[in-house]
């Protein structure tokens, strides 16, 4: 029996993200079980079996967030208040979630990334990538990554998050690039390294990413977050897909992105929420780097699954058209995590064989995410070719 | 007959914005009909006919929205789009809006005014001003203020918003000052008049509100938007009871504003979307000055229904705390309406006697309105007494 199909028609301003269909009005989609199988004008659309007149609203690829750490316990409030009044932001306080998470058990630590991930799905998230990085032992890493895997539909290890108060440094990576990495490479497809000053430094985060790639894993660095430092570098010379902050780059940074495959994801929310300067995403476009934006959800230092509040703060205050934005926050993200926008079953964009990942707003066009901030247009959402939400 | 009550208990964090009971923990309310009537520690609760159990959600007062201008047709997305591409905001971009209003019929112009209530109801907007100006005809204007005062708590005459080309600027303020002013006056609790370079100077400004005075009406100024200019000092020495923007002040007008009774009214949605700064929220409370945080919801320089992104905006970015962020957009944005917070009907405040307007978070405490950004964290809205957005 051949899947259902559904077309979808009234669609006011359908962003695919595709050079062959670019930006298309009263446009049409037909999908097929969980793929999109065709795409174009309205007047041409096909029969399917079932019939969604969205009438006139916009339609966009659902937002693939690159970035967030949602396997983790406890509450970090009091700390955002202290930092609201003025106590700058430090690397050390991870250390609070991962006490807290070490004594929760598995049942409180996957009913938190249930929530997270359900809420984010209802803002319109259909694919997302999370870290281990609060259990820091080799017992705590295994079960968050296996944790990770059963939610996040692409698991990052990163157990190279701070140096728990037990070890030196040098003790604790030679234990993440040895035991701790066997205990969880079957969970995990990605390596990761806060390289920065409190965290990791560039030869520390150089092994991290060796011993990850030794295994097969792909590479992400954690850089340029509170300061200047080496993880763009370090990050471009290792091939990583992405480095995630990029708050503080030198002028030899942005040419260094710019002449590479790495994604830069710039996370807003997260440079709102500890203080720091908004990342210079135009630069980094004019200069021909490539851009994802992501939430960094976490109980630190970015406590949203809003990929719409990055996507207005972008335009709003980091000079990016909404066009750039959505694109960062869709293709960017899936080619951050090492997908290829062309193949069948790509995420991040609409087009023929692409996954049936939409976010219908309840607007007409894309641009109202940032014309109307903080308002909830999402609308519908389709997940793998499933309505997840429904505003019908 | 009594009217129903109802006891609400395990409330995580009750904000009350008054003196007597300030932030509460393991709280419990008993609502009467539309009345607050009893508010203390959940262990003494009284009993009641209906009880609803929160389990450790955050309640604060429904928000108060004292600047809106939902009274419009048409669309100004392009213009939007131009602004963030670079292109500066002028007041005369308001014409576009007065065109498409005064081609709308009534109904037309009726379901984008309930529209835009509904969702901003849906986000814990309990009480909201809206005010007239896209009319600028006697007959437009007075069809504006009857249908704004069919859904506003609070109307607003705001002839005075730009001058139309069909008039010189003498001409149109003795039409708004004479005739207009007549035929809105029934509608309407309040005058108001930009008072900037483009729209109306600060001598054509003080005849708009000596004419309203004259009439019974509240006073209310547009001022110090989009550069320095008399509107601060004018609202002052007129008493007016707020004046809004206030993006661009001298040390004068500081003080000024801290030395009287005229609440100073931010309005960060319009600032971002103008590309203006950010209003200095933490100069003007540290100087003494009262403080109200609104939307400006319009299709122009500012299309947002969130008073949540105001607040999360204010927390992040001016230096407000969220006990002042939370208080200026509900107690303030009360007295910006020149309503007393401890008489029997307050709003913005939760006490015996206040209207049971209750906003309550998916959320342990309100913190996480400026620590989750962007996420819609409205659970639950009581709106006089009745439930009108349920999470439970």
């Amino acid at each position: 029996m051949n899947p259902t199909t559904t077309v979808i028609t009234g669609i006011g301003e359908l962003t695919t993200n595709t050079d062959e269909f670019g930006t298309l009005h009263d446009a049409a989609l037909v999908l097929e079980g969980e793929w999109v199988r065709w795409v174009g004008p309205a007047s041409a659309a096909p029969d399917a079996d079932h019939h969604l007149d969205v009438h006139g609203r916009a339609v966009l690829p659902g937002w693939v967030d690159s970035h967030t750490h949602l396997v983790f316990a406890g509450d970090r409030t009091a700390e955002f208040g202290a930092r609201m009044r003025g106590v700058p932001y430090s690397a050390g306080g991870i250390r609070t979630t991962v006490e807290a998470t070490r004594a929760a058990d598995d049942q409180v630590l996957a009913a938190t990334l249930h929530r997270l991930r359900a809420e984010a799905l209802h803002q319109g998230t259909t694919y997302m990538e999370t870290k281990t990085g609060y259990g820091l032992t080799v017992a705590d890493e295994k079960r968050c990554a296996a944790l990770a895997a059963e939610v996040a539909d692409e698991v990052t290890f990163l157990g190279a998050h701070v140096v728990p108060a037990e070890y030196t440094a040098e003790e604790y990576v030679d234990l993440v690039c040895g035991p701790m990495l066997d205990a969880v490479v079957d969970h995990v497809r990605w390596i990761d390294v806060f390289c920065e000053t409190g965290a990791f430094d560039a030869e520390q985060s150089a092994r991290v990413l060796a011993a990850g790639r030794a295994k097969g894993l792909g590479l992400r660095v954690h850089g340029n977050q509170l300061g200047y430092g080496p993880g763009v570098q370090l990050a471009v010379e290792y091939g990583a897909a992405s480095v995630d902050h990029c708050t503080h780059l030198t002028d030899d940074d942005v040419e260094a992105l710019a002449a590479s495959t790495t994604i830069a994801t710039l996370l807003p929310a997260c440079d709102l929420s500890t203080r720091q300067p908004l990342a210079q995403a135009r630069r980094l476009l004019d200069a021909g780097a490539r851009i994802a934006l992501a939430t960094n959800a976490n109980p630190g230092s970015s406590y949203t699954t809003s990929m719409a509040f990055c996507v207005s703060t972008a335009v709003l205050q980091m000079r990016l058209s909404v066009d750039e934005a959505i694109w960062a926050a869709t293709a960017g993200g899936a080619l951050a995590l090492g997908r290829d926008l062309s193949a069948d079953g790509a995420v991040g964009v609409i087009r023929p064989g692409a996954r049936a990942d939409l976010h219908i707003l309840d607007a007409p066009s894309a641009v109202h995410l940032a014309y109307r901030p903080g308002v909830p247009l999402t609308w519908a959402v389709w997940h793998r070719g499933v309505p997840a939400v429904v505003g019908y």
